[in-house]
């Protein structure tokens, strides 16, 4: 399982197209994931060309990695095919509600996540942007995406430049509980967290940012209160838009 | 990528237990996979003993893998973790709220993902259970799950008594765009649809439902609108009820 465990995400990209038949080969092992009722209730979206990417890129904050990196794969949630299969066959379609959004995303990031282990096997790296979820609606946009569809996440790949260090995690005692959920004490949670709170960069992170806990970045720089209401009320309104809230 | 594109869900098991440090190597390599902020806001809980797996069966609607799996992974969206940790380090969490159980659940899926493939590359075989979301409410009180967790996926994990045949998929044509999305003409849905239409075990789905199109067994039979409203209302409940919904 050396290949699942070696991955980092990868944010500087060689200035090397990746191969349209090795693409597609990834593309195809994407599809080869699980999914329900193998209604393959997916879209994957593949933008390499202007003035495609330079719409997108403020959509991801102008992250230098979207920016660079030679292949954006924008992974969508989608009932339209299926829906529209239905309505030629004398059937009629029932996905325009929530559950069937949530059972197209599971589809969808099923599929990114084969994706992105066939890009790493194949020499190539590759970078998450969670930011297609905070700009859901403008992505709909440019990517003209019909009703009964939602982007749900977006996969940055390239030949990798550099690869950087593994970064930690928690220990998996920390992650993983057998038959029941065992909730955290602070003994606990200080126990599962004192490793990454005692690593330099993260040390650097506290000072850099003038704060007094790590956490405190967290809650104050990075995933903030007012930011992630406001995404959410963003989210649910284009979930509506997209005819997904009946 | 031949270990991606040989992918079946496995519904029959032998009746052997998978060994403790295989299964903790394999989850493992599920929080290798890349995460949001590296938050790690997922958490797995695995179900292998009585009485809880007597509890989850029904919730699975007591279909024979959820049954007879010898391990069963219920992979959480948890953001309980880590806003303990915000609390007791002097920092406000903001995530009781949409995009919050979104991102947790993208990390949840691509964890799930990575479990299942390190799984099948240790000969073990996988079935999702897509009846998580259905049943969330009662899956949440069966494994005593906190508020800002929720079950997105299950998996049922045991060594494959037998291997089923691949199963078919839309050509990689219908499901992948370039640079904007190409929504489908009836002709294109006809043409992306034909070969599953025609295989002999889908004719034989219509013709034992007493249908008269495919597409009828998916709307009338297997993913019906009254069916996937319940559940959506019953799902939006139970992420109010879970402290999402603000």
């Amino acid at each position: 399982m050396e290949f699942l465990n070696r991955h980092v995400s990868v944010r500087n990209f060689k200035n090397v197209p990746v191969e349209d038949k090795l693409l597609e080969s990834i593309l195809y092992s994407g599809t080869r994931a699980s999914n329900t009722g193998n209604m393959q209730a997916y879209s994957m979206v593949v933008t390499c060309r202007e003035p495609q990417r330079q719409k997108l890129a403020p959509l991801h904050f102008n992250q230098p990695v979207a920016i660079h990196a030679p292949v954006l794969i924008t992974f969508v949630a989608d009932f339209n095919r299926f829906s529209k299969w239905c309505q030629f066959n004398k059937a009629q379609p029932g996905y325009a509600n929530f559950i069937s959004f949530f059972t197209a995303s599971i589809d969808a990031l099923l599929v990114a996540q084969n994706v992105c282990i066939a890009a790493e096997n194949n020499g190539l790296g590759i970078c998450y942007l969670g930011t297609t979820t905070y700009n859901a609606q403008e992505i709909i946009e440019v990517l003209g995406l019909p009703r009964l569809t939602f982007p749900v996440t977006t996969v940055a790949m390239g030949y990798p430049d550099d690869l950087p260090e593994l970064t930690d995690r928690l220990p998996l005692k920390g992650i993983v509980h057998y038959e029941k959920y065992q909730d955290y004490s602070e003994a606990r949670i200080r126990e599962l967290y004192a490793f990454k709170e005692n690593l330099e960069q993260m040390q650097q992170y506290v000072k850099e940012n003038n704060k007094e806990t790590l956490a405190q970045v967290f809650t104050e720089v990075r995933y903030k209160l007012e930011d992630n209401e406001f995404f959410s009320s963003k989210m649910l309104d284009t979930l509506k838009m997209q005819g997904f809230m009946k």
